[in-house]
């Protein structure tokens, strides 16, 4: 394999933040977007990170984004709170969320809190990063623009709908289980076109609901297949967690849901039928201590995790708790830099002399 | 297929209450306790309903089921606690969380309560319904004895973990996502045993690794696999859904957790090391009204319904909304009666030579 140029976390911060700010974020703002999208490339979740920024920059030109938006509550009870995020990007608009259910969760023990009119959030394990820089169990959970079949079914209804949550571990060991509640995230398809694979029966199907291996399905108006895959492997579970996360991000916030999600891509049609407003989000804080004291939660995860690494696996592998592959993703590319494929720097490229903005070293 | 015996529910109900006001529960925890094994019967999910009962008295003589606890809140904030069950059957610890979760949702717009020293509660979409009588989301987990291998693994880690879900809707019509964290339920690999029938690759696998279609294989040191079954199809989200139960169930608890949890069967010997006490659950209550105005809430959720039930499906079958089964079941079963078959009746007869209760008619 060639070798990739590599970037360090603070150059393509920088340069994130430049961008945003050109096409109208506040310096806060663009700081706050910017963290995301490196803190995705530094966990491996390349699709999700840096190699998004022209697809937020077209969102905001094709009127769908708002990089100023006026974020407001629109709903509130002590433990809950409804935002309305003014089209905002959701890079933003979570962490906001995410901060006021932490508020409501130092005075309740719980905060949880929902998001309207947003767009996309980027990786979900950053949000639930707040809540672990304050000791707390985190989740958050957005919904998509449908890709996904429910169980039996043949037309496109629910987006990939992840749900991360995030447990408090000592030293940045966290447990973090950060899933797509698809067979497979829609990275891990653009990743086998890429590299001119086929991908294993389960993860998309033709448009009539036969077996599908080609990664580019979703072209020829293929479906993906929620987490299980197959009836007897028990896809109506995948599906079921997926409604779980629409319903929490859509149908309780207020936001679209189903089928009615708007989709990423600026030059996608919006679907024809609006039942809410923008995308939505769910967000949890959960303070530790309001359910036993601290320093016994934290011998008992402790344990917990010692006790899943040191169990037997089979040849050539070891059991890892769950966000171990990312986390150590993060330590080695915090030191020796992000790697970037050419197609990616050259779309950043392309957006730096748009915005006179110094290109990538 | 032969004609099976059928039995109403009041019928089923009385007889389960004195049998177990005979093993020294109150008249009240009889019922409470009765309510979650029959409603398992109504929804269809056999392997949960009085097909049990013989497991919950053998635990009572055996001393690890506390028929008369004194059930404490060991840890409180204004939306959140954690009860001590004094070894009560999870039936009735469930309730009784449950119940204090809609209490404090009631105030602060979400309770969440956690259960340690507890044994098993059955059907989690019993304790969820409490909060759908509310009008408000319920949620339930528990987790429960160790079957399943963790991705990569080959020691059973963790339980079948289920994770419990339902959003009210109009009419008793809810969505409900009710789960187990494997690919298969345990219930499942019992019914294919009795009918003589294998089971789909990726349910459970020999205990060095390797395929197996047997419903008997762990009696032979076999395993469960998590949901996605297999590495290509995402087996690391089922075991990082079954890890976030088992945390919130034993880690956050002080219950037992991963392969310290407790057994059901009673002759079956307690793991080793115990890291925490019983088995544990969690509990959520969340007002909808905290989020949005509840006419809106249920236009919506009545919308997503709808849009699912009308979507396109594959020959011979079409789109359920999760958890419409079962409702249909209950609806069939609450008219028709409750199905058992002869070894369970047998068993039930046991008991009520044993106790002196009349036997079932």
């Amino acid at each position: 394999m060639e070798q990739l140029p590599v970037f360090s976390a603070e150059t393509l911060f920088l340069f994130t933040t430049q961008i945003l700010e050109k096409v109208g974020f506040s310096a806060e703002d663009a700081k706050a977007a910017a963290d995301v999208l490196i803190e995705a490339d530094l966990r491996g979740i390349d699709s999700h990170g840096v190699a998004r920024l022209d697809g937020y920059v077209n969102l905001v030109k094709a009127g769908r984004l708002n990089p100023s938006p006026n974020l407001k509550i629109v709903s509130e009870a002590m433990s809950a709170a409804t935002v309305d995020a003014d089209k905002a990007v959701g890079l933003v608009s979570g962490q906001f969320a995410m901060n006021l259910a932490i508020e409501k969760a130092k005075k309740t023990g719980i905060g949880m809190v929902t998001v309207k009119n947003s767009n996309h959030f980027g990786i979900g394990y950053f949000h639930t990063r707040l809540a672990l820089n304050e000791g707390m169990i985190g989740i958050s959970m957005t919904n998509a623009s449908a890709f996904v079949a429910p169980a039996y079914g043949l037309d496109r209804m629910l987006g990939t709908n992840p749900m991360c949550y995030a447990f408090p571990g000592k030293n940045g060991d966290h447990v973090v289980a950060d899933l797509a509640t698809s067979a497979a995230a829609n990275g891990k398809l653009e990743i086998a076109e890429r590299l001119g694979k086929q991908v294993p029966e389960g993860w998309v199907m033709h448009s009539d609901g036969t077996p599908s291996t080609n990664p580019a399905e979703l072209k020829h108006g293929g479906l993906m297949l929620p987490l299980g895959s197959f009836e007897k492997l028990g896809f109506h579970k995948g599906y079921a967690l997926a409604s779980v996360v629409d319903i929490f991000c859509g149908v309780l916030s207020g936001a679209n849901f189903g089928p009615f999600v708007p989709p990423f891509p600026a030059y996608a049609p919006l679907p024809e039928k609006q039942v809410g407003e923008g995308i939505g989000h769910c967000f949890m804080a959960i303070r530790v201590d309001a359910f036993r004291p601290e320093d016994e939660y934290y011998q008992a995860i402790e344990t917990w995790k010692e006790t899943f690494r040191k169990s037997k696996a089979v040849e050539g592998h070891r059991v890892q708790v769950p966000g171990e592959p990312e986390f150590r993703f993060e330590q080695e590319r915090r030191n020796g830099g992000i790697p970037l494929v050419t197609s990616v720097v050259e779309k950043l490229n392309k957006l730096a002399a748009e915005f006179s903005v110094d290109p990538l070293p």
